[in-house]
């Protein structure tokens, strides 16, 4: 058959990312050179660029001349790169990954203003803001320049840092999205003094997931700084971010960037997490989910003797003491059905076979593949219990 | 400031793409080994994969036992990849691409399957099949393994068997989609038996661009059997096929592969087709536009002095051999305004720098920055009275 002599077409290559996490304070302000040098730095004869810039709406009421500080801020350089129009101003929180209608408004604006592959989108504000405009950014002609000014903890310590963007449809969280590195990270560690509370802690779970898998000694820090973090020194938080981004850079780059593989050890404490956020309609903030999350599979770690007492206790306590509620009135409520539920949704969406990261001790993750659901409520009940 | 000790964090990585194009007749015949050895080859122990399979409606109505055929092939392995409940059936062509609701279904299909990161989509169809389903299949869970089967010459010579997908939106053609390498590819040579004469011929137009920008040698082989391509000779539509896959793959590979720059020298002749097709309303097949798009910058080239006659002739004469009609009349009726505009949308989709690439010879491209609309018309002029 002549098909025979039709040999085989191999197509093998590799693609280059390379982007860079700069640190900084007041990043708008006319002096300050690091987006205006990065832009400069990129340009190229023949056309000047575009950038739509993003911004989260609790910014705006935080920073009432942010607008105008960014305005006056690229009037410095509009023969490099020029603003559009107008910056878009959307609400962020989760449920900007919920919105359709916001997803669909940020498309046109891509559309309306003319921004092509070689211009920019410059997001500003929190992980649930980067995750959308990031996928827009994505899938808008195939991939705009993305540029990422994290304003959280959790985002300069993580997501903001990272390849990923997504948005929640069908119910499920993430369940669009793609991999797609930014082309530039800007950390304002200044925009970290407008989180409330709240998200300033909850910010800190992904330091501490990223210590108990990756660093003994970054634990140890977060322990020995545990009094000065959770009451807001700014220079504290500011290496506790630069830390848990530097071991997250270097877990994506040395590792599998596009998950390819079936194993994410750094999902630590994230399957419970991912399902008490559904449960509690999103009422928890990410971070404190991954908190209850990690505290849960912590006493599991120990109720398998997989990991010893002493490292059991120092992680609760470290957890309470940087003010973490470490159980959730919904975890017994759905022990048996709705957290094996949540570990089947979370073995899909990564897909393969189920995989799960344990502690065998500080800094020494452990993969195993099932869950013993008895064992399971038992860890339940100790945690509700725990003083 | 404290800010200055916390040093920039450069993330640097190369994702890793493999997949190989395999030629093959009746793929779902019980004895065809090809389709059924990838998917063995990739086995993993843990979990049965499953497979969602979308399938080109046209297809059905030629082959009405093809789903019958489909289900049967893979009982033969079903310990190793499981078909879906059912087999998609959707309608093929360009408007495929421009229905948000079936997009929608092919991702609600993706959730009630159950089809995870590691489990399987495989497309079967035309070229605008295959960037449909292969858009679900990148944004779906951030990524699900698609397996591709082109079902066209143009889908298997060229779009099938490279690494984009997209659909349509804001009346912009492939406004939405992403860079997205399938994990195989088999090209089915019969199913080619199943074309109709229009979409046979159309599909031979992006072999002789390719033929023009990188290969004169097969330039002058299609030109040598001209007479048995346009009397649908199966064995050579196959080393057609074949040779531009294997230049397209070698373009994408040793290349640029996720356009990351500015040029995209692939695309001779294509900035008129884009515009033709919308101007008129898709009446022509991509094929015919590009037929018509390589005519006019054959001519552009030779009216600015960069191409010798003769070779402008032996251009013509082959597309018109061929059968290629190389004139319409919306190319006069919008020479100016329509065409100009083109030209920007084109230079918008791609970014930065406007780069269209036109010939100095066969087989010889040259990169030029802008178009003299004089001239333009003149070529226009020239084509409405070509005989």
């Amino acid at each position: 058959m002549f098909e025979d002599f039709l040999s085989p077409i191999s197509s093998e290559f590799q693609v280059p990312y390379r982007y860079t996490v700069q640190f900084t304070k007041g990043i708008f302000h006319l002096t300050n050179p690091s987006l205006r040098n990065f832009l400069i730095s990129e340009q190229k004869e023949g056309a000047i660029k575009k950038a739509l810039v993003v911004l989260d709406e609790g910014l705006t009421l935080h920073y009432p001349n942010l607008m105008t500080e960014i305005k006056t801020y690229f009037q410095g350089f509009d023969s490099v790169v020029q603003l559009t129009g107008n910056i878009m101003v959307i609400p962020g929180g989760e449920e900007c990954k919920n919105n359709p209608i916001l997803w669909e408004s940020l498309v046109e604006a891509v559309d309306t203003y003319g921004i092509d592959r070689h211009s920019y989108i410059v997001a500003i504000g929190g992980g649930a803001i980067l995750d959308l405009v990031g996928y827009v950014a994505a899938v808008s002609h195939r991939g705009i320049r993305l540029i990422r000014i994290p304003t959280t903890v959790l985002s300069q310590n993580d997501s903001g840092v990272g390849v990923k963007n997504s948005i929640n449809h069908q119910g499920k969280k993430n369940f669009l999205g793609t991999f797609a590195p930014p082309v530039a990270v800007f950390n304002d560690l200044q925009f970290l003094e407008s989180l409330d509370d709240r998200d300033w802690r909850s910010g800190m779970a992904e330091a501490i997931k990223v210590s108990l898998i990756k660093d003994k000694d970054f634990f140890h820090w977060i322990e020995s700084n545990g009094y000065f973090l959770q009451s807001r020194n700014l220079e504290k938080m500011s290496y506790l971010i630069h830390r848990c981004a530097e071991l997250h850079i270097d877990h994506i780059a040395n590792g599998d960037p596009f998950e390819f593989g079936s194993s994410r050890p750094l999902d630590f404490g994230h399957w419970a997490a991912h399902k008490l956020e559904y449960l509690t309609k999103f009422s928890l903030r990410h971070g404190e989910a991954v908190a209850i999350g990690m505290a849960l599979d912590t006493v599991y770690s120990y109720q398998k003797d997989f990991l010893p007492k002493e490292d059991k206790d120092r992680i609760l306590s470290l957890l309470k003491k940087l003010g973490f509620v470490i159980y959730h009135p919904e975890l017994s409520a759905n022990a048996k059905e709705n957290l094996y539920l949540g570990l089947q949704e979370f073995r899909e969406h990564l897909g393969g076979r189920l995989t799960i990261t344990l502690l065998a001790g500080i800094g020494e993750p452990r993969e195993i593949h099932e869950i013993d659901l008895k064992i399971l409520a038992q860890s339940v009940d100790f945690l509700e219990t725990y003083v």
